[in-house]
């Protein structure tokens, strides 16, 4: 792809004219790439240079007399309704300026999706919008705009939630429509249902329940909406996840897909917000395909860019023919205005992330073989990164270098994400640090250009272990149970390390500490509070180990500069350096402490995908297995360790740092939810007879 | 009230014989209450000696020939279901014994309420608990007992979530028939449709939609069941939170009890998992007796009692009559087997807790007048602290005592809830900590009798300081933003502290220790992460600080021990001696920090119960400026400084350890959600004029 952002203002002028002459749908896609350039100030233009792109585009698309649409695959920051109302106001004038018939935006696109309760706390938020609503239907001409937006149920409401989420449609300066949401998706980080009301009409609702907004600035008007000369069926993201016969089961009863297409919309219109995880762009991909082939019937599906909160949302907006052919697709990952056109099959594929083409809706069974999802991984974490500084107002990282894999990969993702000078790494060696650990933290810092420093943490240790044995003699004194045996000693030193961090984050300006912890060790517990777990940021929590391995190899290849992350980090077996194994005399390997990666992680993926219990597990066949001999004892012991620290480790989760959701399924408290007091599960069961016996002898 | 606890087997012996013999209601209520102490384990008695009783008690109800019920007022664990079941195989056979026609459990009894998204992840205790159930259903006789599980939707399923929150109506060793969950709240600590199926028919299901259960075990029904005579038409918790006379406004449009009543049933029946919150219980009475009036039909609701999580559930299990009067009402916050027959009006109203009577259900006006809600307050927190260490496993807390109102209140509630031997309050004090705060703190903790060590931090601090010279002078030759003036120093102290107790939390067994943050200072974020705001637990993290002084005088006057609380803690006004005011050479005083918390309580109360924003605050007349002069200039600053603060507060609150909800709303995470990226919300609005010259400038 070719970085326009490096020519000046003259070349790109010369480039805009030139391409113009050629007018081709290839030049109609390079002057859209120079467009969204100037779009996200990549390249400073003159108004009168954009204004130039804008007719160049104009002119190319002339020849075809309607369906022309523009895709305005934007990034939203939630709540911040003046900064969202300005970008999709700026879209709506450079669609207006090219003579599109459209231009979408992705779901509730003036709040941001998700915003979550904040709604009905804060109702005074849903009043300005609609404020800023109107005045962007005032700025609309002869181009219909489709803004998301939440719209208060004001009258004659009796009953029912207070809100719903929908799109309206401008056009010649007016609100010519709205459509609402009727399908909530409520699981995982979903919660729609806990502020939404499901519209009982879909599509473009009739006059009568249109009570929100001035009468007077209402058009009457159909289901569908007929735009120079097309008819479009609009829905909202969740209503086009319900094709009983795509699905094996659908969630909900209603399919507002099937009751659009009794309309016969020319094309179907889909403004979104979904996140990307694990598996599901491409189960996307063949819903969208197969909805558009199965109506005969195009569909245009504008998906949200960015991230908000924990999660990652991944653009990639599509068009598809009646047929069901891909024809269009955004970037991934990126804003971008794309422009398509549904009826004359004009679009530009762009590609997803590498190898993510390959993953196919379901894997049946655990792999090591992460290539084809670390592309997606990589983007996914690092816009999470990037946008929830950039959103929140924080600038500059500070994370502790062990020289071990996990504050590694996320050292590596700090600098792509924020800018190696926004990093600092500071290497705190206690006694037990190896000198081999030290080194290669430096190494690193020094491979990756970000900001380093060793600061040893042993006089603090030193202080901490005499105040501590005052403070535990005082207590023993009245308590008698002192345990022989305890964590406290490794935790000084997290916990110690720790607080240097947030001493930096008080002191400079706009600086959070990075929580290091990975997924196989949250699920785990192996993780210190107020120590690695402690942060204004978890970037790898929802990664397990076995993938960051993986993704380590992945990171020295792909990157620009290679080989950042010394070898020597990838081989080393993980272990947190904060205690003497007594049996070997060396600091104590993490796999020797829980049981081996590959297992564990097995483990993890079996619940989250396949739901499988302590049973299932035993009789299953691991990979792990297929490569080293496992006994029986050994497996048992290895799952009841597994089931024991998780329940104990549920607590951890629920103080976990925000995080970026990377898996298809997380422990991310957003996205899922178990009591802490429900750590007495019973994950093994008992048969009808045990319980029988239970029960004779409870009464 | 009499404590029967502390009568011998033999005194308890002749007095239900004299019972038994005078045979009247006061003798059936007193039997009762012997027989809650022995199903409790607080009275040790033999078999026989239990078997007395109920048997006394079938004498005394034989002459009720029908509607004889018992309301099983239990405290479940969220997944444990052994201990569940044990239980409520425990209650029925006395409810056999006594001869009763039914007897009635909680919502979900099996599983506990909330189990969230547990049975999706880990479906194997869906399948547990219907072994279970069907093993309880074959050791039930001629008494019927309801009985709530997870059902899941396993045959036929096409469409729609994957279980049903069900009641079954267990008879003669069958299930006679289930009764499910129409109307999911999804909203505050809710998360029913996250995972449970909306029931679309009310009452007991017609046969054919039985499907999960072996058919051969299930007997054809009505929508109501008849025992002993009497129609009974069941339903389960919000289902009968939707009478569209009672509310102004319902959550839903169907309205399963008036489709119940067209089926004439002699008894409404209400399997409740309702937790304690400010307003509710009152609001809730209205409700039932309204339903029961509007419908000439008794009412009959049996609440859980005990809290999971940061739910606190009150208990007071009730039944009203036809004409809507209350005859029955189960103790607050304690187990209870209560007796009560609806048809001939036979029960006991048992009061709830002090006050409680009189706070109407909206409170129109801000008011420091807490009295009424102290009880309450102190109950619900008391068994959310108590049952959330019992169900985790854990037994004693570490807490540091500041000598100051917040830390004095959580060790006061502490050793209520936990026994003052199992709590240590230690005392931290730094340079700026003044021999008044240090004497409060030991006296506190002698009149409270839990143990007490002073363990100065200097030494700690002193190192950290010396340690973060290096460290800050490393980061600053690379960073030039270091700022001016930081909290490091307040932070220092306060994450030493957290240190300390964390330590002894690691050295201890069965120990955490203790989150002692404000809900007032939670909202300015003025609480120090990995201080202390850090902790296993959070016990007043939803208690406002002028409800917290009221509280402190409350809890010196109403505990055994009288006025443990030393009156200077009382009278000094909070700050927390992290820092000196330049102004006064004195320790930092919170409210010139913030600003008056009689101030800021109001605008935190206006919020979270009126919904109001900047300018209704603006224009509002507060309390505090009805005893102060307050300038408009001095007014907006504290409003903007509010917002500015609660703005960027939001993040600390996904990080808070679990807590009490006590008040109508709160800032808990699992209570209330709201993007920490949404923190440059506009909450003041701009004007459509404004408006659009902003939009105008933009493009």
């Amino acid at each position: 792809m070719i970085d326009y952002s490096v020519l000046n203002e003259n070349e790109i002028s010369t480039l805009a004219e030139d391409l113009s002459i050629e007018g081709n749908e290839n030049s109609l896609y390079s002057l859209s790439e120079i467009l969204d350039c100037i779009l996200q100030n990549k390249i400073n233009a003159t108004d009168e240079l954009k204004d130039k792109i804008t007719s160049n585009i104009r002119d190319i698309l002339s020849k075809y007399d309607k369906g022309n649409i523009g895709l305005a695959q934007i990034n939203p920051i939630a709540g911040d309704i003046e900064y969202n109302a300005k970008k999709v106001v700026k879209y709506i004038k450079c669609a207006q300026d090219m003579n599109l018939d459209m231009i979408i935006f992705p779901e509730l696109i003036l709040m941001g999706y998700p915003i979550e309760d904040t709604i009905e706390r804060h109702p005074i938020i849903v009043e300005e919008n609609i404020k800023w609503l109107k005045e962007i239907a005032a700025k609309t001409g002869s181009t219909a705009a489709l803004v998301g937006f939440i719209e208060p149920r004001k009258y004659n409401l009796t009953t029912g939630k207070s809100y719903y989420n929908s799109v309206a449609i401008l056009q010649d300066g007016e609100i010519k429509g709205i459509v609402r949401k009727s399908l909530l998706p409520t699981y995982s980080e979903f919660n729609d249902y806990r502020y939404i009301e499901p519209s009982p009409v879909v599509g473009v609702q009739p006059d009568s329940t249109l009570c929100l907004l001035d009468e007077d600035n209402v058009v009457d008007c159909d289901k569908t909406i007929t735009i120079n000369g097309i008819k479009y069926g609009i829905s909202i993201c969740e209503d086009c996840w319900n094709n009983k016969d795509f699905f094996d089961r659908t969630l909900y009863s209603k399919d507002p897909i099937e009751e659009l297409a009794a309309e016969k919309p020319d094309v179907f219109i889909n403004c979104s917000a979904s996140p990307s995880r694990a598996k599901k762009e491409q189960l996307k991909h063949n819903m969208l395909s197969f909805t558009a082939n199965a109506y005969k019937t195009p569909m245009v599906y504008v998906n949200q860019v960015g991230a908000i909160d924990n999660s990652s949302f991944e653009g990639s907006s599509r068009t598809f023919s009646s047929d069901g052919a891909l024809i269009a697709r955004a970037k991934s990952f990126e804003e971008q205005f794309l422009i398509v056109n549904p009826i004359y099959k004009i679009g530009k594929i762009y590609p997803l992330t590498k190898g993510l083409e390959k993953t196919l809706t379901e894997q049946k069974v655990f792999t090591l073989e992460y290539e084809n999802d670390l592309e997606r991984t990589y983007k996914t974490i690092i816009q999470g990164i990037r946008d929830y500084f950039k959103k929140v107002g924080f600038k500059r990282a500070v994370l502790g270098l062990s020289g071990g894999l996990d504050s590694t990969v996320c050292a590596v993702l700090l600098a792509d994400a924020l800018g190696k000078e926004n990093v600092f790494g500071i290497s705190m060696p206690s006694k037990i640090t190896s000198d081999a650990s030290r080194s290669d933290a430096e190494i690193l810092a020094r491979n990756l250009g970000i900001n380093f420093a060793e600061v040893p943490i042993k006089d603090m240790v030193d202080t901490t272990n005499m105040m501590f044995k005052t403070l535990f003699r005082e207590v023993e004194a009245k308590w008698d149970c002192r345990y022989k045996q305890s964590f406290t000693q490794d935790n000084i030193q997290a916990r110690s390390r720790a607080m240097y961090l947030w001493g930096v984050s008080n002191e400079f300006e706009k600086c959070i500490p990075i929580a290091t912890s990975d997924k196989s060790e949250l699920y785990m517990g192996y993780a210190t509070i107020n120590g690695d777990m402690s942060g204004g940021f978890a970037p790898i929590a929802d990664v397990p180990k076995t993938k960051l391995f993986a993704f380590a190899r992945w990171l020295n290849k792909n990157r620009e500069e290679k080989n950042a992350i010394p070898e020597a980090i990838i081989l080393k077996k993980p272990g947190a350096e904060l205690a003497i194994d007594p049996k070997t005399g060396k600091p104590l390997i993490a796999e020797d402490a829980l049981m081996p990666y590959e297992f564990l992680d097995e483990i993890i993926w079996r619940i989250e995908n396949k739901h499988e219990h302590y049973w299932d597990l035993m009789g299953a066949t691991f990979q792990y297995e297929l490569k080293h001999t496992v006994s029986k004892e050994q497996k048992s012991q290895w799952l009841d360790k597994f089931y024991r620290r998780m329940s104990t480790a549920l607590y951890k989760w629920s103080i976990l740092p925000p995080s970026v959701i990377v898996e298809s399924r997380s422990i991310n408290k957003y996205d899922y939810k178990q009591p802490i007091t429900s750590s007495r599960i019973n994950y093994k069961g008992l048969s009808r007879e045990e319980i029988r016996t239970i029960l004779d002898e409870s009464v």
